[in-house]
């Protein structure tokens, strides 16, 4: 067998160019659980430098690739075919639609086992059921079926993943894995560079609009952290002087410490202050912003277009035209090098000083997140999964950049536990701050499993309201309830970590003590909630969704 | 609100009808769990004959639904939009390839909020890529989308569920939940019928056949239980005296005690007797077959066709032609009918007897079956995952019909304790008995939460060998080894059940009849196995399998 550690022959195979490949875009682990048409690449995987994760189940690993992908730039999953691929249908699509370049590989059956159309283990209706399902929910959807255009199609691809930072998949016929092309092969992936014309009159018009208001404030998103332009954002910030907010998706997008941090924009329901600076501005600059009904505080936004610029992958809108062709870098850099009045800087404005410890008091949603705001750490990220822990963290403070990993918009309960196997992995200086309600926990909290073999060691937050507290403010019935179970014995369960509940907030405190010394395991603490607690943001957003909003 | 229970008004809404008419075709549960776009829908299921069933995870409800369907003749399970619904791709596309009849039923944004395509949450690319997907893995997808053909679309589709044995799928926008079509609609559903021509021909050259032949037999397989002809098929045996094998997929279609059944054929895979008698047969009726690999033990079976007559639910194959426009039922029905000469009754072979219990004999994974095959009883209905489990029960002795569910083509690890739960629920009167191993377990293993809500009492087995063995007989890595559980204390994360486990032979035998005086709750027995202890069946597999077949 061929050994691709480290080095590339000249005449690699399928499996060991991709791998390089892999490589080259920064993914060092790949996740994924083994399935017999993708054991051969597995192999080839073992002798690679990426490191293979196994997770408990494959959805497990599709959330663990996206949040590793948010981190580090690029995520990779691989899976065995249809079992495998359609179980990561959904976290895949949810990387789509949040922007998340996660590359799948999923093995195929052999192209030789194919005659006359068998039916194959594993497989549905035809032979390539699985890719087509895949077309839908990635930028590219390709089949590595002919060793003489792999590499071409592997290359194009993983560009498209990267331009886009959106999924793509490949799939790979069991034996083909180790097949090497006859031809040559030179690597050619054209520069995608902006129109000057286009992109000189757009940053003209917007400097001139931008000079001419009185009140210019940044509203910044998602795409700033997925394209790499968290720097550039500050420099702007720090150069004009502009306040900025983000949104809930794009949430640290900047160190929200800095005295220029407005707080996250989420409509009528992110804080009053926010909202009136955000909506008040008479020239909004929006970077890299998806408008999302989460990110629009479910359509409570009011954000005048006439009074807005709007810079994305996509496209450069300006009041209500749209200049098409320029990348977001090129503008943002171009907006940097361009004679934009400074403002004064904003005075920090003070923290608000949070009601001190009351231990013996019963803890209350509202009062974890204090709690929780005034112990997060520099070291630390915070991994959100949906519900009422997303909505309580809008008002967390971040410290610094892209450590703050939710669904924003997507909203997929179950993939707090798991993304944190992926951030952990993506970057080790960080300690992940798992918030995670219980009905997300008994979908993919068994990936505590996967933290425990690989020996990670994040303070999962586990906000015990038994059942689906959110959808109790829209429309409740006996359905939002779900089975209580001790989730403190997880570690029992596992044989590592540790687990607590917390009823007061004196309780709460001690817990994330002994957490913060408890290293190379989990900490698991459970904190009793009110089925009917809620934290402001989620009443607001219950009164905005549902028609029906008395619980019970 | 309009309340469905019991009886449906002179002019029901969408809800009313699509609930109505899937009480007419059995459905008395509804798997899933809620969501925003769901939740009125989840109001109305509430307040009608229909029994919600909330799982741990999506995918569980996907599979308790498939094994209701299997049991009950169609089942259902509701979701809410993308989050929801693509959560159970690979469990409905498992359906789809075993012909499972499960009714997926999605909801989906209110058309109201879908002007100038919003973002709305859990959207991927457009409003239609749900759906889109959908049809890649059923036999009709449709979205509920107008009121005025709301009715005609579910009769017709629920028709196609019905007569192909296949998931459907229904998208029901959340502002039509209570929509009322204004027109009048009368129920037309066209009979098919078999063409009475093509019919006759077909069984007189059939019969022609099987009167000529010195050595005919049966083998029976999947779809003469989907399509409710195993009452025929025992009348066939009965009044041909003809022997009559089952595949792996089939197994159970008809009683496992009956003095013509010779036991499961899998090529070489099989036992050597059963193979032999199947394929050297002068004319071999294959009713209701699928010929899928693993069926046919990954192509070493060697089934001639020039002495083969195959009727399926979409041909009927004599030789080397095919008549279409032949229904199964009528097929067989006609088979019945015919003047086919009757053949001496096998006599009933004495079943092997078993080595004694060696009470302090470590288990092995071939003494867990024998000793298993000793005690199965009357009522209770295996439900086997894959892997292991499923290749060792081949020679389990299933004692009545329908009473073994696997999805022994589709082979989707997982599928075991979420399925108990539908088959558990479809008919109360058989106990389910659970074999799981490891790796399934800790895919799917938390619907044991369900079964605790449920208050069903499977007895489950788990088949702890550490890891992946299936695959370590094709190919080993360090891939193959999972993170060990203490799955025993699943009870005490539960708060429900029973936990313990068994290392030797006398201890599995005093586990199990614990296990039988456990009722209302799960009893969960994990055998400790060598992680290279196969069962004869599973040697050879991987020998069929893997190229490299030398496990560590």
């Amino acid at each position: 067998m061929a050994r691709a550690r480290n080095t590339v022959p000249k005449r690699p195979t399928i499996a060991q160019y991709l791998i390089k490949r892999l490589h080259d875009y920064g993914v060092r682990h790949v996740f994924g659980i083994p399935g017999d048409y993708i054991l051969t690449f597995y192999d080839r995987l073992s002798a690679s430098p990426l490191k293979l994760v196994g997770t408990s189940k494959e959805d497990g690993a599709g959330f663990a690739a996206d949040a590793y992908a948010r981190v580090k730039g690029m995520g990779a999953v691989c899976v065995t075919y249809c079992v495998g691929g359609l179980s990561i249908v959904n976290a895949v699509a949810g990387a789509y639609a949040e922007k998340s370049p996660v590359v799948v590989i999923s093995g195929a059956p052999g192209m030789d086992e194919r005659v006359n159309d068998p039916l194959l283990h594993h497989k549905v209706r035809t032979f390539s059921s699985q890719r087509e399902i895949f077309e839908k929910i990635t930028a590219a959807a390709v089949a590595l079926e002919d060793p003489e255009t792999a590499f071409s199609l592997i290359d194009e691809t993983l560009a498209t993943c990267w331009r886009l930072k959106r999924p793509v998949y490949f799939e790979l016929p069991r034996d083909l894995v180790d097949a090497v092309p006859r031809g040559d092969y030179r690597r050619q992936v054209p520069a995608e560079v902006s129109d000057p014309a286009i992109l000189s009159e757009a940053v003209t018009e917007a400097v001139a609009r931008l000079n001419a208001a009185k009140r210019p404030v940044i509203l910044a998103d998602v795409e700033m952290h997925r394209f790499g332009l968290s720097d550039e954002l500050v420099a702007l910030v720090e150069r004009t002087g502009y306040p900025v907010a983000a949104t809930i998706l794009g949430k640290s997008v900047i160190g929200e410490l800095h005295p220029s941090y407005l707080g996250v924009y989420e409509g009528a329901m992110g804080r009053a202050e926010v909202q009136r600076a955000v909506e008040d501005a008479d020239c909004l600059l929006m970077l890299g912003t998806v408008l999302s009904d989460v990110n629009l505080g479910v359509f409570t936004a009011r954000l005048d277009p006439a009074r807005a610029i709007e810079a994305t992958s996509e496209k450069v809108r300006i009041s209500r035209h749209r200049y098409d062709g320029i990348r977001l870098g090129d503008f943002v850099g171009a907006l940097l090098d361009a004679p934009l009045k400074r403002r004064p800087k904003p005075k920090a404005r003070p923290r608000a000083k949070p009601a001190p410890l009351a231990p013996a008091q019963k803890i209350r949603a509202t009062r974890l997140f204090e709690l929780l705001d005034q112990r997060l750490e520099e070291d630390m990220a915070v991994v959100c999964d949906v519900g009422l822990c997303l909505f309580g963290a809008i008002d967390l403070t971040i410290h610094r950049r892209t450590e703050f990993i939710a669904p924003a918009y997507y909203t997929s309960m179950g993939f707090g536990v798991p993304a944190s196997v992926g951030a952990a992995l993506a970057n080790p200086a960080l300690r992940p701050v798992v918030l995670v309600g219980d009905g997300a926990f008994q979908m993919t909290g068994m990936e505590l499993s996967t933290i425990a073999a690989q020996k990670l060691d994040p303070i999962v937050i586990l906000l015990d309201n038994r059942g689906y507290t959110t959808e109790r403010f829209i429309n409740d019935g006996p359905y939002n309830d779900i089975h209580p179970w001790h989730y403190e014995k997880m570690a029992d369960l596992l044989g590592v970590g540790t687990g607590c509940v917390v009823g007061s907030e004196g309780e709460f405190a001690a817990a994330w003590d002994r957490a913060l010394g408890n290293r190379g395991q989990f900490s698991l603490i459970v904190v009793n909630l009110d089925p009917l607690d809620p934290c402001p943001a989620l009443k607001r957003l219950g009164e905005q969704m549902g028609a029906n909003c008395k619980p019970r």
